[in-house]
């Protein structure tokens, strides 16, 4: 039947229909209502951190890499040295548009398995004392990895570096408190755990760097203090805000604040991932990280050990069941993901397992167990 | 009344209630589904300039200008020099960015109320050598000329440089024909002539120098050679897809090919043109441009000369009545803008114009003839 699928995939992902009603409106980028809307956003995003005191948030046109790629030029200085901890494919990619970007750029390789370690990273600031700023992901989607934020945070503050956060997966589903966890920039995207459709970015800067920042960006569009300076001194968006995608973000906040905000979300994201996790295992499906370093967003499973299993036939198989999977991004071992954020709960997580179930038998599969 | 207020903006600006509806579903943007139908986009809009021969076209996330930057970015070799022609807001933008991102940039100034002059760039090119590509905004919103492609395309064409051509408020409805006219590169957004909602640029690429481009780009979520590359291998984008954005453009496509193309939605935007002008000039408006270099896309009026006026209060009222204006962006006198473009008809145009009408009876301005 014509019934919309259900996105498990770590964004974009299934919003409500009331936030996608938010966009039957067009909307004036230069009108007072607009800017209303885009300064509520802002109010609302630096409540979810407790960050009203600390930091100000600087949303951005385009995909979460783009304010990913805007945080690292607006606050590491052109003759900077970011030093990134590696653990999974997200981490490459901001090292990546770092090193593209002309500032020096040391990676720290860690298992994808593993949370970064932040007793190696104290190791690391203490033997090179030029790096200036580190850069981690808080959620690595490649695998799934919950990263020791408060712990990294703290070495960075001891020795006086920048840290900047890539909190694109978890920020409004895991705790991030900026009143106990000192960063310099953090950054999440509109279509992710608050639940509304991509197309934009944004950025918590703490206000004690953010003039520091003037003029080191070499990307006009991407530059954060002058977005910021802008939209202080108009309200308004330097360049062409997507308007639609912003009205729906605020909607989707309103009922992120309903729902009970981020402690609420943890909840919901949480049962979510045992109601899958439970299920999986039921079917013989293995995870692939150790269940004390896994965030309750997406779930990377083993590929099933038998031969007849295909990642396209499965995948194509579980859409026809109404259930969109997500491909494994690990290069050592054959995986698949599924995500556990967006606007469904333990029904829908169920459902989905059952889904996946019938298509293992409609494969002539007996296990989901890996062949490890 | 609860009723959405008529945008006379270039963008964002009124879309049809069918190409809003479109957003009503969510899109796993790896999804085969979702892949089509940006594969139906880039195959509509090479048929717009009949490129299908001669260029490749790469959506990109962000707003217009996020575009013109990759397309500098990625057109022009780090050593490269680049000639901005300049009469107006958005010709300064592009050099802003051109420089800021460390590429050699010549500004060529012209009178913001004329078009510039295809001999001045071929005397320029003959003097310096240097000059690598130049670029060009095919409709300067800031006033609202309509600079002449196809002439400095030729004066481009016989020094063999490189031609970027910012079409952001002509596409759609100014002709533009690959076949005629060359260009190493052509950006334009979704949220202007095509009708859609803002959120997404693209560019088209001459296929003749794109493997040239390949490593250019300082910038990664800017590359437009590594995004056409990954999309050519997976039908997929590189980053996270404004998939809502992606599918109203979509959609607003299929209008615009139902309306007739091009040569309708010029027709119809002429026709919203000469009515706004008509009534306006009934009212004591004066256009800023002489109607022989004006496009009809925007239109610049010179305020008017009374006392009485002021455009916060004017814009505030012809808010009121339903329509949204759009301020100047002339430094040197005192101006606004009226869009032409966007869902709308004649019988808005009349309306908007009855709406200003009332708005001048209110403030007590007789006229609105100018002060000069």
């Amino acid at each position: 039947m014509d019934r919309d699928k259900i996105l498990l995939t770590p964004g974009p992902l299934t919003t409500t229909l009331r936030t996608k009603l938010a966009m039957l409106r067009d909307w004036g980028s230069w009108d007072s209502d607009f800017n209303e809307v885009t300064a509520r956003v802002r109010r609302s995003l630096l409540k979810v951190i407790h960050g009203e005191d600390s930091h100000v948030v600087v949303p951005m046109q385009g995909s979460g890499t783009f304010s990913v790629e805007a945080a690292v030029a607006t606050l590491v200085p052109r003759d900077g040295h970011v030093l990134v901890m590696d653990n999974g494919a997200y981490c490459k990619r901001a090292a990546k548009l770092t090193s593209l970007m002309g500032r020096s750029c040391t990676v720290m390789p860690f298992d994808e398995a593993t949370p970064v370690s932040p007793v190696a990273l104290e190791a690391k600031l203490t033997e090179d004392k030029s790096i200036t700023h580190v850069v981690l992901i808080h959620c690595e989607t490649g695998a799934g990895v919950w990263n020791p934020l408060q712990a990294v945070a703290d070495v960075c503050a001891k020795h006086d570096k920048g840290l900047i956060v890539d909190a694109m997966s978890s920020f409004g589903a895991l705790p991030i408190d900026a009143r106990e966890t000192r960063f310099d920039a953090l950054i999440a995207a509109s279509g992710k755990c608050l639940e509304g459709v991509p197309g934009m970015g944004f950025v918590f800067i703490r206000k004690a760097v953010l003039d520091g920042c003037a003029g080191r960006s070499q990307s006009l569009a991407m530059d954060l203090h002058d977005q910021h300076s802008y939209m202080e001194k108009t309200g308004q968006w330097r360049f062409t805000p997507p308007t639609h995608v912003v009205v729906a973000l605020a909607e989707a906040i309103t009922q992120f604040e309903a729902e009970g905000g981020q402690p609420a979300r943890l909840a919901r994201y949480t049962a979510n991932y045992q109601t899958l996790i439970h299920g999986m295992s039921r079917l013989g499906f293995m995870p692939f990280l150790d269940p004390s370093v896994q965030a309750p967003i997406i779930v990377t499973f083993h590929a099933p050990g038998d031969p007849r299993y295909d990642f396209k036939a499965f995948y194509a198989a579980a859409r026809q069941r109404g259930f969109i999977l997500y491909p494994g991004k690990l290069t050592q071992v054959e995986t698949f993901r599924v995500g556990c954020i967006g606007a469904i709960g333990p029904d829908e997580m169920e459902q989905a397992v059952q889904a996946v179930a019938l298509v293992l038998e409609d494969m002539g599969i007996a296990s989901g167990e890996p062949a490890i």
